[in-house]
């Protein structure tokens, strides 16, 4: 077996980089200098990649495209908009170099995450802990009133791959009025109904929740418009856990502002961080996670062992995992 | 067919007492003058009940004991608490009296109100909440390593009625760890692993929720002690939406300080309403909802079709859903 050099910039706990040395076997690991805190950041070119096979982590995309040695990149985000360009596409090619995302490793805690935040809207939780800390007021009747059940509603979805696939399953016992996904690309396998961007129209007056699973690329920006939001069902909720940049966030705080939505919850905003001064964090009804959605507390040792299985069918010339070049 | 005559105190929309209305047929609706404002808190003894054959809301104890005419009661409540009393079962049996509870009515809005309170803990939205309005504070990198996925989770629910069935269908999707319930008098049809009293002490060890869905009597009160809360496992979290008075209330807020347990979502408290300066309300980690798990937008709508699919059944002498006495 061929010794493989594989560089890595993922931030691991001291139990998750055992678990990737003890998986590595003949192959040697070079750690990078610089460290990547958050899965979502780029770093900056890094010698100790000059001489790599292959790169887990978020190597920098200028050193990818010209790289001579690498033939796979892991990317440690199910996010790959940095990478999803043609000459990237076409560096990586002509050297038969492939790119593999993590999607698999972030669909559960997404799925999840989405689901949270829909029940906690539909039962009222955040007025419930809002006026638990500011006035202790028992507000029995009003919140009971408007309290809803989730299977009364209808649920369109902007994007359906993994994470999409995960929350439908979830949803299932709930036994939803309806369950409609925009995909540009249907594949036929899909259990719910697909729909093009010219029935967007026509579905976003019907559903109760649209929930946004979209990546940051030039067709998807700012495709939440003030259009958009106006076509929607009065009172309806909208959530985002795809990019930030794909919602124009002012014509989203009219709208919140106006009581045309319900609710926003958000998990991603742009820019990340969210500025302190930023009118998203009070504006009326606008929930936010600090992009936590795909967090969980053994995400780095599901992210390596998620690496060690594809480099498993590396190694046989089998088909990775997650890959989108 | 013989013209009844039925009571009731139960607060409606005018949608849901004009949907009794065109569902009674033949038989006379007396509306009491006492309109019950919350179905958990029964009224005084009401002259317009004195020739009811039916009682639909919450009548008065006393009066349904000695009552000469009264045939069926259906409360609008799952709980039945004070009417579970040797004395009152004697009366009714005695004059073949039957008392059906609305828990059919709850336990959709129950089950997804305690998914809600679980998956929130998991993905820890109230800790985002709460700094999204005190600090407006990005904490993405360390909360993200505290989110957590609910199926690697094991789940012990005390008492196995409808709500915590329809929990256990719910969670179907996360494939959970474990799931176990508490049940006096198992019917062998439950999903899940019955245990009984005898086996809590090695249980509670394991379990990482713990949901409190007893209703209040004199063999649950106190039931959740400080013994009870010291042998659960470090970290756990602890639900109810059964009846305040089944916890030791003092002993919740010191497993919380001293971190013995992670989190307490309670929907139910002692007394109610929880008054403003009760310490429940500022212990770290304690969520409170006030009441509002069973709520919904159509809660009088549905409680009415229940009155009228039992009324059916009364008429043909079948089998009333919910019953009790």
């Amino acid at each position: 077996m061929q010794t493989l050099t594989i560089w890595t910039n993922v931030k691991l706990s001291d139990e998750a980089m055992n678990r990737l040395i003890a998986g590595l076997g003949p192959h040697r690991l070079v750690r990078s200098a610089m460290l990547n805190e958050s899965n979502l950041a780029g770093g900056g070119a890094d010698p100790a990649m000059e001489s790599a096979q292959i790169a887990f982590g978020q190597p920098d995309v200028e050193q990818v495209k010209r790289s001579a040695t690498l033939r796979w990149v892991q990317l440690s985000s199910a996010g790959y908009a940095r990478y999803d360009r043609d000459e990237i596409r076409a560096a990586m090619k002509s050297r038969a170099a492939m790119l593999t995302t993590a999607s698999g490793v972030y669909a559960e805690p997404c799925a999840q995450h989405l689901l949270a935040m829909m029940l906690a809207l539909a039962r009222r939780l955040p007025e419930s802990w809002q006026s638990q800390h500011a006035s202790h007021e028992w507000a029995y009747l009003g919140r009971r009133d408007r309290s809803r059940l989730l299977g009364d509603d209808a649920v369109l979805m902007l994007g359906y791959g993994a994470i999409a696939r995960r929350l439908t399953e979830l949803l299932v016992p709930f036994q939803m009025k309806k369950l409609w996904a925009l995909r540009r690309t249907p594949r036929g396998d899909e259990p719910v109904e697909i729909i093009g961007e010219a029935d967007l129209a026509g579905v976003l007056g019907e559903a109760d929740h649209v929930v946004n699973i979209l990546p940051e690329a030039p067709k998807t920006r700012n495709m939440v418009d003030r259009q958009f939001l106006n076509r929607m069902k009065r009172g309806a909720r909208f959530y985002n856990i795809g990019r930030g940049a794909t919602v124009d966030q002012p014509a989203l705080i009219e709208a919140l502002d106006s009581g045309q939505l319900d609710a926003a919850y958000l998990d991603v905003t742009d820019p990340e961080p969210l500025p302190p001064e930023h009118p998203l964090w009070t504006t009326r009804n606008c929930w936010i996670t600090p992009h936590t959605a795909g967090g969980h507390e053994r995400e780095p040792q599901r992210l390596v062992d998620h690496f060690l299985d594809n480099l498993a069918e590396f190694q046989q010339n089998e088909p990775l995992r997650d890959r989108v070049i």
